[in-house]
């Protein structure tokens, strides 16, 4: 057998190459092609259309800066809203916090559940049976208008604004949000690259802006995403990132983490100048 | 004539390819190939052994943190030492400080000199004609062996540690560079990927950690980097690299640049915990 590779086209004529030894799932929902692969250095790996949602080598750096930097700022985070994040690392982490209550996770494709159910349960291992999880199969973005709870905390743990994603990078969405917020409540997002889609983070940027009393953006190192150099936008009804935010309490909670810490919590907010050039304007608070 | 690509074989079974136009300059020197390519999304690339080493799109990342942490830690660098760095993007931007009388830079290999002038300007604008640089070709671990020059920072701008920079990774080195150091002085060092080359980022604090009062690691993020997420190591005989740091300084200088900044600069030293996990025991200061 010749050797076998995932082919990632990156935007601007790079491709990237991962050699694989197996498909261990390969289908196609209502919304998307969904693949798990085994790849030789990275582990298992969730692609949707082709892009690279998760490794197993890396998908903490993710999870991690998206559940723990909101998290660890609301004083006292007790329902938690997830849209997408079906593979279930974002569920995984949130639920370690023990002043959550409840989790709701709102994903739209039943088969990328599925898959990381079976082939993946590194990300996956809380989508079944934990009773503080109420996973939802269903648009999002229909939730959001229709909810009438409340949540302290919303994670759109979204792909690409491409596909069945595209209108979680709408401003209509973002209104809903913060309806479904409690007066405390905070939204972080998935917020692209900085180098690949500066202008998509602009725009996620204005969208907040004009609607939450305080927005940020904050960078992480992903392995394996184009780049590396990723971000999480920040938007909340009154606080603020780093002002609110207070390292003891990460020291109390005993959680140990394999990349949050407080030092990077506050350090992520850090822009390099050429990204703050481009969306300094929309930070506030 | 079919579509061309740059492939560069990353560890762990990845390749990042690069579609290209044109290759420019390709020459084998006594110590590495080298070549020159004209990409379509990044610019003008250059390669050593196949490696990346720079592109137009993201060097200004690279040259600003390694040039731009250290003379803003010292408060008055004069005599500034680069080993390697042929492409002149670090002699470029040590050259921007007022403080700075003279800057040595010694590269091995005549050929990437030579490369950089002919088709990277961007970055060797500076090796040719400037007064206060003293260009000299030869081995940078015999230079600092035997020079009786004394610097204030050393800059120490290497490729991977294989081929002709694999003594640049070693303690002798390191033992040569102290004694050419001012009472002040302060050695920044290209210190790999946490992700790639843990054991060869461990070695290098090890080194380091035996031999200076303060020793530290920062990390920044480069576009066209396997991963993305790349070190410089610190070593200094007394400066801290946050401590004795003075935004002010920089505001002071009147200097713009496209990814430093103050904030960057005390963000970089903040390490994820699973790099602190490997070399936390060498920072100290």
């Amino acid at each position: 057998m010749s050797e076998q590779y995932i082919e990632e086209n990156i935007k601007d004529n790079l491709i990237m190459r991962y050699k694989i030894n197996e498909t261990l799932f390969s289908g196609r929902s209502e919304f998307q092609k969904v693949e798990v692969v085994q790849t030789t250095g990275y582990g298992k790996m969730l692609l949707n259309d082709d892009l690279v949602m998760l490794t197993e080598r890396d998908e903490f750096v993710y999870h991690d800066m998206m559940a723990h930097v909101p998290l660890f700022v609301h004083p006292n985070p007790k329902n938690v809203l997830i849209i997408g994040g079906g593979d279930g690392g974002t569920a995984r982490e949130v639920l370690r916090h023990t002043t959550v209550a409840s989790v709701t996770m709102v994903e739209i494709d039943k088969m990328v559940v599925d898959a990381c159910i079976e082939y993946i349960p590194q990300t996956s291992s809380e989508l079944l049976g934990n009773p503080k999880l109420n996973l939802v199969i269903g648009d999002g973005v229909k939730f959001a208008k229709e909810t009438t709870q409340k949540f302290d905390v919303i994670l759109v743990d979204s792909t690409d604004p491409i596909g069945p994603a595209q209108p979680l990078f709408g401003d209509e969405f973002y209104a809903d949000l913060y309806n479904c917020l409690t007066d405390n409540g905070i939204v972080v997002s998935q917020g692209e690259s900085c180098h690949y889609e500066a202008t998509m983070q602009n725009k996620l940027m204005n969208i907040i802006y004009d609607k939450f009393a305080v927005t940020s953006i904050y960078n992480f190192h992903n392995l394996t995403y184009p780049g590396g150099f990723w971000s999480f936008t920040f938007a909340s009804k009154g606080l603020h990132p780093v002002k609110n935010f207070d390292p003891a309490r990460v020291h109390k909670s005993q959680l140990e983490f394999t990349y949050y810490n407080p030092d990077i919590h506050v350090a992520a907010f850090a822009l390099p100048t050429f990204q703050r050039k481009n969306i300094g304007q929309f930070i506030k608070g």
